[in-house]
């Protein structure tokens, strides 16, 4: 067995629901986690020490763009990626695979791997099980992902069998292509689609490889949620419960807070910066569109319920001022409350949990006010620019 | 005469250069100051708390800006600039008029004022001076400028003489508009183009009106620096003692060190945060740029002399890497050292003032290093994007 450098404590559940600690070479988590998503060494709008003062404890960064530019070799040669983007806690990346595929007809699948055509210098190059490992360990980062294959969805049982098998080849090389288990763990994919058998036997295999940690993939790919969470309960159910569970690329607070409920400890999503550029704010009196007329003349914090930096600071009626200026601060304030509101949402989290069940459906009956915003019914022709 | 809100205060002289502090309704300023620019009530990409962090004392905001969007009456109704964007230093806001007279052919000037097309509604408006006034009043700003005329350079002896006298028309019409001289200063605007005998009967004028303070109007035009000089020096020597120089939309370090030498006592520019957020540092090795394929793999902090927070944190190479990926938090970290670097600049220009003329004359040798950036010869061609 490799040596491990990653290890995952439950500390009290709540149903299938863990409240838990994951110790990582640059200190620990408490999971339930959500990492905000630094794509390409920075998440977007926002500095590692305003990252901390949200309470973020550990974020993601994306192989694929980090070897596009600068090169996880420029990035090694510089001290890594942790301090290349100055963030000394615990970073995960994925394996590039899902920018990869996204960029077909640019990207040609092999068993070899995916060759695909960068989007920054227009070369032509290959990403496989072996490539993908070794940036990600060049980058020295904590938690490094297999390449899976990601395909279609829907897609037929005959491609689901073929894919999931190739996932499990490509894991297998993953596997032996590792320097520095001491350093960087690796997390294995559950493929299977939405079909059973096919994920219970994908969960076995991946099982008996005794990997460091274990993400849900093949899911939140268009599926209607409650497909997506059927899925979610079946791989976690399959797992081992000591070892961390990850469903990427979720979500709203409802995905987040069903996925918890099903024994999720890991998440990561874009959306709580993306939603801050497009002028959206998670509030705890609903998700707010700023650009809206209503908030003109609103001299209210941003969320009354908040204590970072925007609310304490800042109107709405100001924060809609620099959005509607296209003012670089606007972004930057919307990004940096939605960062800390989903680490708020994960302190709820864990503390219903460790309250048990009866608080944590609490948090489920309120989750869904997060997954529409507020007036939408007249958003249109109200977002005038004076 | 009016309740006065400001004074002005000379602790030492070096030559013509002037050490003071100029005490405003909002607290007290060490002079010579730089104002960084927040033109919509915003210092592009920065928080507050980052300009106090850059040991900004005072700011300049755009009148015209803020009038067509989001409304001085808006900006009043939430209790004043001040509070709408969080700055609780002293603000200084232009009248207006050269950004309306910037518009043409959608500006048309007579004697009332400037009428224009607001760019951002498309409806007509007239700034006058009394609007300039009450425009600046409303928002609370502890120094309004008076409305003058902008004209073109060259500019013949007979536009000159006017454009002048119109200033003073309208000089004497914003005095008569003001509601509230114990909040807001009103500066004039000493005009004469490049004619010593129009610059001096103007200044006469303007002394005559016993004014809170007096800008240099009519340079900075376009014209040599040389020039500028000639004219900024013979304007402050007309000027009373006791009132403070400002040297509006001014400059590049030398332009900045020069005006000092020369009895200024304030400036502001775009620059620190326009070059940031096109990729430029100003620092103690020079003006870097940063996009310069040299600095691919430089692990050096951009100024390796500055304890910013960009320069305590990061490396040239990761901030190049943020400037070819378009993150926001490229222009926001470059920003932060540029307002960080003029501070600096001003800290030094007034500790040398102190020291007496030897000191300032060695700033002076200094400042020209600035004036262009380093490695000018061979930015072209290497501005890859790898």
């Amino acid at each position: 067995m490799a040596t491990r450098c990653l290890s995952f404590e439950t500390r009290a559940t709540a149903g299938s629901a863990r409240l838990g600690t994951l110790s990582t070479p640059h200190g620990p988590v408490s999971t339930p986690a959500f990492m905000p998503v630094g794509t390409a060494g920075t998440v977007k709008g926002l500095t590692p020490a305003e990252l901390r003062d949200c309470k973020v404890a550990m974020v993601l960064s994306n192989t694929f763009h980090l070897w596009v530019r600068p090169g996880h070799e420029r990035v090694g040669k510089l001290g890594g990626l942790h301090r290349f983007m100055c963030w000394d806690g615990p970073i995960l990346t994925d394996s590039g695979g899902f920018q990869a595929f996204s960029l077909k007809p640019d990207a040609k699948v092999s068993e070899e791997g995916v060759r695909f055509r960068s989007p920054v210098a227009g070369d032509w190059r290959m990403l496989t099980p072996e490539i993908a490992v070794e940036i990600q360990e060049t980058l020295g980062v904590d938690v490094a992902m297999a390449l899976d294959e990601c395909i279609e969805w829907p897609a037929d049982r005959a491609r689901v069998v073929d894919s999931t098998q190739r996932t499990t080849r490509w894991l297998r090389r993953c596997l032996g292509a590792r320097r520095r288990p001491e350093r960087t763990a690796l997390f294995g994919i559950v493929q299977g689609g939405f079909h059973e058998d096919l994920r219970r036997e994908h969960a076995d295999v991946l099982v008996d490889l005794d990997l460091d940690g274990y993400a849900i993939g093949g899911v939140s790919v268009g599926e209607p949620q409650a497909q997506m969470l059927d899925a979610v309960a079946l791989s976690t159910s399959l797992l081992p419960s000591d070892r961390p569970h990850y469903l990427m690329g979720v979500g709203y607070p409802s995905d987040i807070v069903e996925g918890v409920v099903r024994g999720v400890d890991l998440f990561d999503c874009v959306l709580p910066t993306r939603s801050g550029r497009f002028g959206e704010a998670f509030t705890s009196v609903g998700r707010l569109v700023l650009k809206h007329a209503r908030f003109r003349d609103d001299a209210e914090p941003l969320d009354p319920a908040c204590s970072c930096y925007t609310c304490r600071s800042f109107s709405r009626a100001y924060l809609r001022h620099l959005l509607l200026g296209k003012e670089l601060l606007g972004p930057r304030l919307l990004s940096l409350h939605n960062v800390a509101f989903y680490q708020g949402l994960m302190e709820r989290i864990r503390r219903a949990i460790a309250d048990g069940t009866a608080a944590l459906d609490r948090l489920r009956g309120e989750a869904h006010r997060w997954s529409v915003p507020l007036h939408a019914e007249d958003s249109t022709g109200e977002l005038d620019v004076s």
